[in-house]
């Protein structure tokens, strides 16, 4: 981690008081299953990728109470002393399964499932939530700019924007998952690897006398990979001058130029054509400006000859839905003679009720792409060719068939990490992979095709009838 | 900083490149004048509230670059050797003026200004904006959201679906700025001394056999400030069994119930009723799910019974608009002689346009009511009775009158800190006072009366005649 403090102490009041509550009744020990779910789709659109695992887990590995963070539990005068020791022994010991990282995910599949002592898990919900909820939003937003963009890179550049120090680094981090070439974010680059890139600023222009003297001074330190940022005063004349230093210049190829500001359409096949009258045919033109996938899908359509997409703000605030709603629910907890006792949680919105169990993903593929999720639970377990069921519109339905596979991995084993992360590298071509087998019908930006991603037959009845018990219990009972 | 490593890479790569640049082109010691501003006014609304100061000044405080840091960026390659020694050598020496947090500011104002070598100034570009326009951010819409509630305390509770860990830690503290009363985030409670407070999750509900069951263990946990959440399987239900559990103990007072789902006016009218048949009359109502600013009001219109308000994911995130659109810009840099040169960045869009000298804000007052600000230059300097002019309506004009006092104050002076930090506790009652002083027509949350933050005379004057020049020899001078 890059803090030089325990975390434990990055969570919801209520956790603390809920794990006082376990411990005083004498259950804090008892098991239980919490998973991590969103249920909305991310933008409108028809996917998310799932990221921010391996934040989670370094997150976990670190996991202790320091004694200054006992100190101030101590000073609120909220908690009994011995529970504060009983806090101090903290060593983790949870069961936890996960989606690896870029992979695709949908409204109410299980991102992340903690199995293992209450008390351990309840304090996990606020923590884990902040890293996955955020990581995942950025990753989608990634992929979906990515998409619009293809097969032009994108960089991601949005620190400046970002909601604070680590808004900056895990949107990086997450950008990069979903598909980004490469960031502006130094930090980033020493801490995950990831490539970076950048050109200058307007200040450097105005730091010399004249426009073109800044081109000649900043072309010579960079002979290679010189981008130069053209729209300190004009575009069009900021492009000449960018021209005529290259043209002056020996043993030295401009790379390109970047526009920030205008009509980047209009603009970028101006510059296009200046660009390859002076035979500078293989120099880019890198845009940015307030840019997301919207606005590069009417640019590309408008003819706009970018070839490097930077985008900074609307990619890494997630701008459009800067929140992924994922919530970390209780579905099952043993009682007292070691069974599991399904869960749920009622709602007068029937979005907010939960899904009881413990619950795995199965996706099948029919070789080209993915066809269909089921849900299940592994307490009632899965038929081999077995029903998914929207549970929205339970009358959209469907027979899973062809190769499937279950997403959701051994991450930790009692409290011990059995898997090896895969590199960001990695994480990127999986997602990159799992695109490819998405029907291309649910990668539209707005109004998609919905990915059916439902309950398998049995966890559906064992719902609905759960859902009946307690509507009953609670309407009639007193 | 709660950061175990330097944070000097925290920071965009062109910024590293440029001062490679000065430092080879021989000019990295010369100074100049970079300042923060935003440009659009936040939220659509009437205001901003100036935050992030004291943790822009901890960042400075720590600036230096690690061994790793410059082994990461000797492995680049991008860099010589000797300027990397030059680098290692960082200590800061610029002179730092910025508004006091929780001072209201408007667009195009001065947030914060450095003054000192460009070198050093270039640098702290992005970690500058990244604190300030966030912290910014989130304190204008606490502020907003403290408007609609006002006379209720609002508790923010957002860290779960923040964007990352410190999109957590520095929402908290910029929300108190704001005006939030407390939050749930623990650790902003451990670092700003900020107040906490928490209830319990459904998964407390959950855990017991039934609802009664875990209100009443839960109850005699706290005895004191106790709030049940009532909505696990049904809030009206809910709260009679809350009811119920409440009047069966001894010395014991029910603080409160807690609602996060369903129709949130209609349930705390009716659950108000039942609480005060029951004598619970001091029991107060709390309220959340998706709250921000119009829904509270609307709430409230509609005659809702809710005392305390529980606002989380569309207050950290600024959710309507998720990032301020800060600057940091150069507007002047001294010339050989060391005479300062005025600066100005053109644009094809004018609000890109930046105001050149070195900045201040006079802000007049009538003893009720601020009345304007002037934005000054202290190299053209300002009369005793300055002319404001509205930059983009260079009709809107007003005569400064009354008390007037210039806003940034000093808080480095050649890299020393020359300020004591007010407590967060100053900070948030200065944002009160501040804006107890600004018309209640511009606290309108949508389409206000513009508060008047204009250029004074003479700095308009230049700033035209700077346009006038620049746009002749890009226009011209081919």
């Amino acid at each position: 981690m890059i803090y030089n403090q325990s975390l434990a102490l990055l969570t919801d009041l209520y956790q603390l008081t809920m794990v006082h509550g376990y411990w005083k009744a004498g259950i804090a020990h008892r098991h239980a299953v919490f998973h991590i779910n969103f249920r909305r789709w991310p933008f409108k659109g028809g996917f998310a990728i799932a990221a921010g695992l391996e934040t989670a887990v370094q997150f976990l590995k670190d996991f202790r109470f320091s004694s200054t963070d006992l100190a101030y539990l101590e000073e609120l005068d909220l908690f009994e002393k011995p529970f504060l020791d009983f806090l101090s022994k903290f060593q983790f010991s949870c069961d936890l399964d996960a989606l690896p990282e870029g992979s695709l995910v949908f409204p109410y599949e299980p991102i992340i499932r903690v199995k293992g002592p209450i008390w351990q898990a309840q304090l996990l919900e606020s923590p884990m939530l902040n890293i996955i909820n955020f990581q995942t939003l950025i990753a989608t937003k990634a992929a979906r700019i990515c998409l619009a963009a293809h097969p032009d890179p994108v960089i991601e550049f949005g620190m400046r924007r970002a909601q604070g120090v680590d808004g900056a680094i895990s949107a990086s981090r997450a950008a990069f998952i979903g598909g980004c070439e490469s960031t502006s974010d130094v930090i980033a680059g020493k801490l995950f690897g990831i490539p970076i890139r950048g050109t200058h600023a307007h200040s450097w222009i105005m730091a010399f006398e004249d426009e073109e003297k800044a081109f000649e001074i900043f072309a010579k330190m960079r002979p290679k990979n010189c981008i130069m940022l053209i729209d300190t005063y004009n575009s069009i004349e900021g492009a000449k001058k960018a021209i005529k230093v290259a043209k002056s210049m020996k043993d030295f190829d401009l790379a390109g130029v970047r526009l920030d500001s205008g009509d980047l359409a209009k603009l970028s096949i101006e510059i296009r054509k200046l660009l390859d009258e002076a035979g500078l045919k293989k120099a880019c033109i890198m845009a940015s400006n307030e840019l997301d996938e919207y606005l590069i899908r009417d640019l590309k359509q408008q003819g706009a000859k970018i070839n490097v997409w930077g985008v900074g703000t609307n990619l890494v605030t997630g701008k459009d839905q800067p929140a992924l709603d994922g919530v970390y629910k209780l579905s099952a907890i043993q009682n007292e003679k070691g069974e599991w006792v399904h869960k749920i949680k009622l709602s007068e919105q029937t979005a907010k009720v939960t899904n009881p169990g413990i619950l795995q993903i199965r996706r099948y593929f029919d070789g080209q792409f993915y066809t269909g999720d089921a849900i299940y639970d592994e307490i009632i377990g899965i038929d081999h060719s077995a029903t998914i069921i929207d549970a929205h519109d339970p009358n959209r339905q469907m027979q899973g068939s062809g190769h499937s596979s279950d997403l959701l991995i051994p991450i930790f084993r009692e409290g011990k990490v059995v898997y090896s992360a895969p590199s960001l590298f990695e994480a990127q071509a999986h997602a990159k992979r799992e695109l490819t087998r998405l029907p291309p019908s649910m990668e539209r930006f707005t109004n998609p095709q919905p990915y059916l991603a439902g309950l398998e037959k049995k966890l559906y009845q064992k719902k609905m009838e759960m859902i009946r018990k307690v509507r009953d219990e609670n309407t009639h009972h007193h």
